[in-house]
């Protein structure tokens, strides 16, 4: 991928690109706290063959011990250590200044066979920060509370967001008595209970978290895609979180007919019909690429029914449609594409679509007075960042919708995420901690 | 589909429609017979249950219990009969003229649950053709010779054109010692002994037929498609018999990814890719159909693979084509503009294809001026025929390949065939068989 010139937060000026200082006297984050706590946290919630992944269930053993590993090294540090109902844990490290506080977090559960960074690496580098300010014998600017966030992965209760969205008191009664967790059929609420959490609480839509009283929530995490692999750089400042509309079980209705023996006028060919869309759908990308905006579109299953062969023209496809935006316009105009290529492809090839149940979720703009504030810090420590939009979801998005300035910071990351072979360099994870650092240590600014 | 001007054979003239008269004194073909037999085959080779079919399995007990009806009603007019050492029949009448014989012929096996008429419209018609003579006390200008065909269905034997090929003497003996009949395993060699034939005659390459003893065949036979119901006509002449090309087996080697995390520029979009080869192959069989140019592409199975998901890009697609003409010319165009897109494609989405083995036939043209002769005979009978290509391979291919002036009429069928909703009607039938007698009545043409 080509960046444009303005996704270039720092070009690294010719022969400075080692000089990556934090400001006179600042503390340094402790990276070897974090690596200490990675291999833990391997060790203990691995599924005990190298190289096969972790597993951190949501409200499972894992994430209980991960949790007890971060709750137990705040607690070295003497920071205060609350847990909400929801069981997310919170570890606030007193500021210089009174004030809304900074927030660092992200998840500690995992997908089955997972990676050891995905979601982890956000909570470790708040404390790695918290730990170079506790060996400094320095306060940050405001208040630091890390945040432990509780059930991120979907995979395990089908409801985004659980943890997030349970601190501020927006989980509902109906999620908690039948959202039922993969694997063993527990109920969302059962499971919170289980793990010494209060679903009453949260059935009464009690919040933790108050949304004036925090002046950032900054989420570093693995980027989940190839970019900055790709273009060689550490880090990537998230500019939004992509929304999205998806058909999952959408189909295609032709007709089964002779492949030789019908001519092309008296086909109904689902096959070519629905060809025919992805390709539409495509040709709508490549145009708003053009245009600079952003958007992904992925057709992730196609196949034609189970009565198709080889000389038989399709009489069916199955098929699944994911639209991904950071820009709501966006997802609107192409919700516009899909309508009229359907309509166009119907009358041309005499089929039927049957979209399906429309399913998605709304983009989230990371604030953009933090993403200049952290572009400045960036700079300053000659680090080499990128401004990028974020494909998957995160607890970030909850954060956004409730009105805090929220901004993530992506880590470089190799072969994906969701599996063992993430692979995060430890380097590029110390890259974001001093960002983070550095702001803790300036302190969120005025707001415009 | 809308037909050109040159494709139809006759447009009869207002008011004269129901003209449908033979040259004074000329034999009718003797309809009733047809229906008797057609019900006799229904009731003594179905399934045993009404609208599920009818089994005549290659060299099996249905295509046997087929051959002894027709046999026996040849032998009723006197006819000389004949069985060769692959057990095709042959059922000759003496002609007014001596020379090469008139040959008229289709085969009598038929798919697993299959319709009652695909292949046995064709044997039928010839008996109600000589029947006819033979009631009007007359002889045809030649010898009329019928041929009931055997093992043309290559679901049975994965061979093609068993019976026909036999009779030339172009059976291998791999085949008949390797080919085996789906079912039971049966090898076609034991298969054909088992029915009466000599399978060493065949493996020495003894040759039934002499082509320059045949002055024409004519297989009258049920379109498979729609286009004579579509255009409400009631019988075609088959310009061609398509050939092919096809890859049963490609697929389309991508990369698995996140669909939110993955940019365009590093997407290996498998399903994105043979979506863009199924439209260049179509766009492409558009412009050769605005040029008159005959042509059928068909991708009758295209899926994602067993890893795809919903929020992944597509990391494999297996699909089939299927590529036809009546024109080698075409094939080859064909040919290369699959060459191309693949090529460009590859290119443009950085995946690999793996067509796999091409396998194919040649396509088989039909005797031009045998066509126009019976143009002439249709035209004077008032029928109202359309000129079509055959999407089908038939018996006729090997006719025509082995050097004898061949011609195919299609009878209008609904339904397609290959199934118990087979539907042809008798009327049309009768005008096939009317075109037939007509032309044995007048006999071949000297040969330009």
């Amino acid at each position: 991928m080509t960046p444009s010139a303005q996704d270039i937060v720092t070009p690294v000026p010719e022969g400075q690109g080692a000089t990556s200082l934090l400001p006179n006297g600042a503390p340094q984050p402790d990276i070897p706290l974090a690596v200490k706590l990675f291999a833990e946290l391997e060790q203990r919630t691995g599924v005990g063959r190298p190289g096969h992944g972790i597993n951190r269930t949501s409200y499972g053993l894992g994430e209980q011990i991960a949790h007890e590993i971060v709750l137990r090294e705040a607690g070295r540090m003497g920071m205060v250590c609350e847990v909400d109902a929801a069981c997310n844990l919170y570890m606030t490290m007193k500021g210089r200044e009174n004030g809304p506080a900074v927030m660092v977090g992200s998840h500690l559960d995992s997908v089955p066979a997972g990676g050891n960074f995905d979601g982890a690496a956000g909570v470790l580098a708040g404390l790695a920060v918290a730990s170079g300010f506790f060996k400094a014998g320095r306060r940050p600017a405001r208040d630091l509370t890390l945040m432990a966030i509780r059930a991120e992965e979907s995979t395990w209760f089908g409801a985004s967001y659980v943890g997030s969205r349970a601190a501020f008191g927006k989980l509902t009664s109906d999620e908690l008595d039948h959202v039922l967790r993969a694997g063993d059929g527990i109920p969302l609420g059962k499971a919170i209970d289980a793990a010494g959490g209060d679903a009453e609480k949260l059935r009464a839509g009690t919040a933790h978290l108050d949304p004036s009283r925090i002046a950032a929530f900054l989420e570093p995490h693995i980027e989940q895609g190839p970019v900055l692999v790709g273009e060689e750089r550490p880090i990537g400042l998230v500019t939004g979180i992509r929304g999205s509309f998806r058909h999952r079980h959408a189909w295609c209705e032709g007709s089964y007919a002779h492949s030789g023996a019908t001519p092309r006028a008296y086909r109904r060919d689902a096959a070519l019909a629905t060809a025919r869309l992805v390709v539409a759908m495509d040709d709508a990308w490549k145009r708003l690429t053009a245009a600079g905006r952003d958007l992904a579109v992925t057709f992730g299953q196609v196949a034609t029914g189970r009565d198709a062969a080889f000389s038989k023209i399709a009489g069916r496809t199955d098929f699944s449609l994911d639209v991904r935006s950071e820009d709501l316009e966006v997802l609107d105009f192409m919700r516009g594409e899909l309508a009229e290529a359907v309509a166009a492809i119907e009358a041309e090839c005499n089929v039927r679509f049957h979209l399906g149940a429309e399913t998605g979720s709304q983009p989230a703009r990371m604030d953009s007075d933090l993403l200049a504030h952290l572009g400045r810090i960036v700079q300053a420590q000659s680090i080499d960042a990128r401004k990028m939009p974020c494909g998957a979801g995160h607890d970030s998005a909850v954060f956004a919708k409730m009105g805090v300035p929220t901004a993530m910071i992506f880590i470089r990351n190799r072969n994906g995420s969701h599996n063992p072979q993430e692979a995060m360099e430890i380097d590029d994870f110390a890259e974001a901690a001093r960002v983070l650092s550095g702001f803790c240590e300036e302190g969120p600014q005025e707001r415009r």
